[in-house]
């Protein structure tokens, strides 16, 4: 599959005026078309009140004549209005061939639904620092210690204390709760430069509030940090070293539930009288509870209750100051239960609630795009539409999973194609503001490690090489730029080897240096548009642009025919150029096209 | 592309045990896999209070032994809960080539997004006498009149009186809102045995009400019926008549706006602080007003307003009883201007108005998918998903049309490939249920006419047949079953031509009885699944079944190779059997299975 040829629009800003319109904004549209795709006619479709609108769109003389490609490229220009919050758009192109829609999931030569048109979004944007945002997220017991497990204050009695360095994690199975490593936030201030070095500047901490195990999911209470990580004032140590530094620091908070220790859930199953009863939804015959996946330790907030909304509200609120935004766990599932469906609105409350400058992204496991899009969620993490297809396409030959995140049959094998398929029908699904706002992540607290998943450095690099280069924030798990191994969620929390050299891949550990501080130092990678040039079963080819510069970024995961760009182009990081992208592999090329 | 050997599921009872599920139910699916697709395993998904839950699926033994395409097809079953008003749900299945997933738009091997996902939908049905109906749509001032001209009780002062068999319609410009062909309802209920003949249950009126134009879609009141139609009594009469017959009677009701000349409009017009103001949007500083695209004779409704509200709530009951429902004018734009987009709200607010007997469809003419499976619209106008396909892959050579229902640059020319992929890519944004009970439309009085898109009486049936084979409820625009034309909208507005017998073809006429009679005698193509078998450039094939019968249909636009079905069949209206079906075309071929 070659796209090169192709006309191309994206929601960046090469092609948008305005990256924030509002209600009434007249925004530019501009689309690219290669001289050879022999485009006579476009027209830009809006669906305005309901209802398609239709403008044509002029060639633009002033950018046909500019460099980079604009040789061999026509530039389309159109004007169109945000009359609605979220306004969809997309082209109808005439050439030789016929007529054809360009959407944001490519270009197609027969009728599709409005669900993949490019959207005008006017809802508040997203605080500005996220757009250049790289995030690396801890888990805090597991991500190193201030002091030995003897200075703690008390262990609680739930918890089964470890060491640090020799045992390992159990994965499953009694204690896997309970098993407890002691790391603590003023751990986390004395590796700031570590996770500098990396090219992040986000720390996302999981929950830190008091609970009864080691991950902190069943919140005991949102009203103070737990004692057991320092409390408070290490809070306030770690996010003034952060912030010093120019860096942000993100919390994690359970919407969909709480702890069953929790003071909400204790006033309420202790007296069915109780104000807080209304918070959960209980049976009002047996007195049972809905939880969780019916686990017990986790009842589920019931957000028809105000005690819920003010209450969660102020929690989320409360600690914004020590902390840039949150990350909410169970998004997919909050304010949902059966007919009862307030999750948009509650996203709503809760986003107006933290103001214009605090991060807001969702968890989700498949398709968040329904849920974005509107006034709530910033983005999601992007396991549906990101880490799924990378996986499948880099995973090692003798990998053995069962599921993917609960899917059953493990992780598929599939091709380049089948990968870039899976990539552009969720980008497509979403505005191009949520895509690039939504998290992309190798692997997380909650999954195998990537190492294990690619089983090879190589194919690990070129996963961090996908992540670094895409458009999307890229969210990196503390310990893989390691290349720490992991089966599943809980074996992937591994404590950090500070201490182990041995389990210190330092190869891998430069890797996520150059990759994550190229996306640093490159605006394109961060802002740039996204065009496909080319996928085949072992290699995906795509250009990440701005006005200003054109990157081109080859991923093999395997040799094969080397490629003609038909433009001149020049290594960033080795001294190669010429318009021939070499067939050696796996590797990950990125080139700089000439002016 | 042949899809014989591939897997399959549809929302028909064939597939699903509960084609009305309640929140709660436990619901049967089935699975149908050729032993050719080598399915290893199956699990089905559904997303469950916004998340996935998989449950495996096994072989149904006594299914699989069962008769047709039993011998070599397995059939694998599995149970899933109703848990939300729309619960999503797909197959993952396992075979020697991977992992694909089963949705509604079909087979795929990467992934995609839930927008195409299988549903169920717990939301109260439509009334059970839909799901058999057939549909005739009538514009009242050119089907028949009861009187001549010179009896009718006066002439309005707006009216240019034409000739019904002399005058050629305006198709455009000054007078064609204004020319007056003077038929009125009685002029109907003298024509049933005609529309009962072609096989049609269900008779369709464009508005009945006052108003200041021949197509009275500004209406002047909504509290009785034009004189010049006959007023209510006339109503009444055909009301009775058609149900006497057992047939139904639907109106057309403006939701978007009203006529300038409504007394809603007029009191709101007149005075600034009439309560009527509430009911439209007036800027407050100019006094101009909101109308259906800028035409200021339909000011636009706001249904922020509490008078809005109970008043178009009162008035789609108060004509229950000689309605049996409503098609909804612009249904698209209704309750949605700028931030405020009450749509979903106010279909649902009117469909609770009108209870479980009335049918409520909504006119839509680009993608209605986001607005179905609520608990409003039924369905909607399928422009998009059946009009617009069948004419781009049977529109006549020469035709010159410059827009379709406004998208500009013509009727495309499409080949079968890309016809069907648009019929899939619609029909799986929506729940089966809405699907089926879409009007699947050829024409209609905002259309040019199908006889005149395809340029011939051949391809002309082959459209009929599409439409009286295809899922979905068939809606016939009075006068196309005489193979009349028209190049737009207003064009197609031709008074019948009873006494014109040069008008009336024939030929064209009896393949309407025969199609829609076929329609009409066999279940399957009213309630059967739906399951792709072939498509290529000028040929499509599908079958539809019910457990007791499967029915082959075969549409060549074109000669071409005669297909082997691999299976035996019977040709329905010719002496044909075999496994072949013939390469001879244009041609419409319907088989039995044999079993």
């Amino acid at each position: 599959m070659r796209f090169i040829g192709e006309p191309h629009h994206d929601g960046s800003a090469l092609y948008v005026s305005d990256q924030t319109p509002a209600l009434g904004s007249r925004v530019t549209l501009w689309l690219r078309a290669p001289l050879a795709a022999g485009v006579a006619a476009v027209h830009v479709r809006t669906v305005h009140d309901g209802e398609p609108r239709y403008a044509a769109a002029a060639v633009d003389a002033t950018r046909s004549r500019a460099g980079g490609y604009g040789a061999t490229d026509v530039w389309w220009r159109a004007e169109i209005t945000a009359v609605n919050p979220v306004t969809p758009y997309r082209f109808l192109l005439r050439t030789g061939k016929g007529q054809s829609w360009l959407t944001a999931g490519g270009l197609v030569a027969h009728d599709v639904t409005d669900a993949s048109d490019f959207r005008l979004v006017c809802h508040q944007p997203p605080p500005a620092w996220m757009t250049d945002a790289i995030v690396y997220q801890i888990f805090p017991d597991r991500f190193d210690r201030s002091r030995p497990m003897s200075e703690l204050p008390e262990l609680p009695d739930w918890a089964l204390p470890r060491d640090w360095d020799r045992d390992p994690v159990i994965p499953s199975g009694p204690g896997t709760s309970q098993q407890f490593y002691g790391g603590d936030l003023d751990g986390i201030t004395g590796r700031l430069d570590h996770i500098q070095s990396l090219g992040a500047d986000t720390v996302y901490l999981t929950p830190i509030f008091p609970a009864r195990s080691n991950h902190r999911y069943n919140a005991a209470g949102f009203d103070r940090i737990d004692p057991l990580l320092g409390g408070d004032e290490a809070l306030h140590r770690l996010s003034g070293a952060l912030h010093a530094r120019g860096m942000r620091l993100l919390g994690d908070i359970t919407t969909n539930h709480c702890g069953d220790t929790h003071e909400w859930f204790t006033a309420a199953v202790s007296d069915v009288n109780a104000p807080e009863r209304e918070m959960f939804y209980f049976d009002p015959v047996t007195g049972d509870y809905e939880s969780w996946w019916g686990v017990k330790t986790l009842p589920k907030l019931n957000w028809g209750s105000d005690l819920v909304r003010t209450g969660m509200t102020s929690v989320l609120k409360k600690w914004l100051g020590p902390l840039d935004g949150w990350r909410v766990d169970v998004a997919n599932m909050t304010a949902r239960r059966g007919a009862d469906d307030r999750n948009h609105e509650v996203a709503a409350l809760l986003r107006a609630g933290i103001g214009p400058e605090a991060a807001f992204i969702a968890e989700h496991n498949h398709d968040a795009s329904l849920d974005l899009d509107r006034d709530g969620w910033h983005g999601t993490m992007n396991y549906g539409g990101f880490t799924r297809p990378v996986w499948a396409w880099l995973r090692g030959p003798e990998l053995d999973l069962d599921h993917f995140l609960g899917v059953p049959g493990g992780v598929p094998a599939r091709d380049g194609q089948a990968t870039l398929a899976t990539l552009r029908t969720f980008a497509a699904a979403m505005s191009w503001r949520s895509f690039v706002h939504s998290w992309q992540l190798l692997d997380s607290h909650d999954s195998p490690r990537i190492r294990t998943v690619t089983g090879s450095r190589a194919r690990h690099l070129l996963a961090l090489g996908l992540q670094a280069t895409l458009p999307g924030t890229p969210m990196v798990f503390a310990g893989s730029e390691f290349g720490l191994t992991g089966v599943n969620g809980e074996h992937s929390r591994t404590p950090m080897p500070w201490n182990r050299p041995g389990d210190q891949d330092l190869e891998t550990l430069a890797g996520y240096r150059a990759l994550l501080g190229l996306r640093r130092s490159e605006p394109a990678l961060r802002h740039g548009g996204l065009r496909w040039l080319h996928a085949d079963a072992d290699c995906l080819v795509f250009a990440r642009e701005t006005f200003e510069e054109s990157l081109i970024v080859c991923a093999r995961r395997a040799p094969g025919e080397p490629l003609s760009l038909g433009v001149a182009a020049a290594g960033v990081h080795e001294a190669e150029d010429g318009d021939i992208l070499p067939g050696d592999g796996p590797s990950l090329r990125i080139w700089r096209l000439t002016r």
